[in-house]
């Protein structure tokens, strides 16, 4: 089996030997190389090989002269530092792979595990909630975890304080896993450290960084969009409106996601977020009973999945596309908007704006963000 | 006008002398009858004159040997004590008598009311809840009270201890209704009666109950029914699973009122209730804007009004009728059942079973609760 087989109709195939794996994740840490242009790119040009050779024209066609790939050096040394940290390289595309996880629209192609891979396999609950949760919170974090974990769920969420921790605790050894925003040789936060071990040892860590990388503010949304695409289902244990966990749930929503919260009194501001989702029609949870219960009902008919479409780049001309460039940078202000919002708004084919966006990628103008947005760049990958 | 304009397809026509007025009241006032029996009798026999002749034989034909209707001094001094009060006696079908409660299945034919009686006619929306509410169910039931007075609709609750208290106590000046369990003039519970007078001052009181009646725990009920056959909305502001609120909320839905319910942390045992019923499909409700958004909402079309059939008895055999009698009371076990359920159950059709159970409420044997439920008698009228 070799990249040849590719068809726009299948998922590419997944690297089977070293040095495609090389080729794979080289191309994956390219500059501007997000997850779409990844499989897009791959798509496009038969094979990471093919597109790794073709990136810098095609960065030099977006009007980035001095592109250069990621050097095989670091690539290498990344593999180096995965094994020794014990970590796995885990690959789209194979049975290692989880399965809900490949549903998404923007799946990792690549993810390093540290811990019991096989926990991905069973059915998994995302719980997710305030950093500065109440004990309340806390609490409820815990019991759902521990319920759910006695009861054959793999309990994710994020490490991070508050109902992350408590969640982690409580399903330690019932089954865990921690989706991190960093690297997943980095412990963080600091305090987290002895539990981010225990987990590696009887959960499972995984993160689609590069390890080594210090979690950065954006590296947060794009590591929820994991949380959610995980697991069949996610639920907000405590959250004021505005909240990071809204955000989660809304994507978790995106892709088809159940979503599920513990309601609070109104008068409690850290139950703003959740009560708000109650009343926008997420199941109301009282415990892991009502978790449970909700995940058995019937699902509304999945949407047929089709592997992200990559059109032949029509013919266009250049003040076509200047034309569209400047359009679209007008239409992302400093709120970033869906994709398919904007090719709405745009009035032109998705075959014809498609491209133009993989370039404006490349070129560091905008940036994709979880849930199909786009935004304007906020700093050089 | 008189009774005799009476026909199978129109309500009864409101009592408009004196002597008509007497002749309702001590039909309503006579023993075993209720609300349905009281509408049954007139529709059969015409006018309440009549029914009250009839009404010792229907007795007697039921097995009850000595029948006596209600005594026309008995209602003479009930209406001598209602004038002393102060109280006006609304009758059903007049302009004065609320319209939203004339909707519901056993509307009280006659109700004393102390206070305000424009009232009726504004918008109302019922707040019901625990009396032994948290401080943040009493907080909330005044916040609401408050802001759905100003917003022009009268607040109606029972004069409880708790959440009714709060509730009255925060609409006072902007508009509040107490529906009494026992008669108008009585101040139940007595640490209330200050907020009752005030009430009848700036409010309004009411109750279908004779005056001077001490209430007792059949009749909060039958008041329950009145409360959300009021309003437009019964908003349950707390309540812990089974308590008497859930019946309310229930029985509400029966009337096809809108249920709206106040959410609670689900360790806060005070709250299960509430957020029961925010699970099984009641609006969530976070502040006063969120009860009025609910009540803008486009209902679910309204089921067809139509008066309770009194078909003419039809031909039974002794034989049957005993068989059917001894199938019902085997059938009303400790706890209430629902009258078409019941029905269905006996495969006879509701026109055969309907005069039996008439029989049998005249008889004692069984009684008639909120939401069409029939219950085995426990105590006699």
């Amino acid at each position: 089996m070799t990249e040849e087989h590719l068809s726009s109709f299948h998922p590419p195939l997944p690297p089977t030997t070293e040095d495609l794996l090389v080729s794979w994740l080289r191309l994956l840490r390219s500059r501007r190389v997000g997850v779409t242009t990844f499989f897009r790119l791959i798509k496009e040009h038969g094979t990471a090989e093919a597109a790794l050779q073709a990136l810098p024209d095609v960065a030099r066609a977006a009007g980035v002269q001095s592109y250069a790939v990621c050097p095989e050096g670091v690539v290498h040394a990344e593999l180096k530092a995965g094994r020794a940290a014990g970590a796995t390289l885990v690959r789209y595309g194979t049975p290692e792979y989880p399965q809900a996880l490949s549903d998404i629209p923007d799946p990792p192609p690549l993810f390093w595990a540290i811990g019991d891979l096989a926990l991905v396999h069973r059915p998994m609950v995302a719980l997710v909630g305030a950093r500065n949760a109440s004990s309340l919170g806390t609490r409820m974090a815990r019991t759902l975890a521990r319920e759910l974990a006695e009861e054959g769920f793999a309990v994710v969420s994020g490490l991070a304080r508050g109902v992350d921790t408590a969640a982690h605790h409580a399903a330690l050894e019932g089954g865990t896993i921690a989706v991190q925003a960093g690297g997943v040789d980095v412990l963080y936060p600091a305090e987290n450290a002895d539990l981010a071990h225990q987990i590696g040892q009887k959960g499972l860590r995984l993160s689609e960084q590069p390890m080594g990388l210090q979690p950065m503010a954006r590296h947060f949304p794009r590591r929820n969009r994991i949380i959610s695409g995980l697991a069949q289902a996610v639920v907000v244990v405590e959250a004021a409106a505005k909240s990071g966990s809204l955000i989660t749930a809304r994507n978790a929503l995106d892709q088809g996601r159940d979503v599920l919260a513990v309601p609070g009194h109104p008068f409690d501001a850290r139950a703003s977020g959740c009560n708000m989702l109650i009343r926008d029609g997420a199941t109301l949870v009282r415990s892991a009973r009502d978790v449970i219960e909700a995940l058995a009902r019937p699902q509304a008919p999945e949407l047929p999945l089709v592997p992200p479409a990559v059109p032949p780049a029509p013919e266009r001309s250049l003040r076509d596309v200047a034309a569209l460039h400047s359009e679209i940078l007008s239409r992302i202000g400093p709120s970033p908007v869906a994709e398919d919002q904007l090719i709405r708004d745009l009035k032109t084919p998705a075959k014809a704006v498609a491209p133009i966006l993989v370039d404006m990628e490349m070129n560091g103008l905008i940036e994709r963000q979880a849930g199909g947005l786009l935004a304007r760049s906020t700093a050089a990958k």
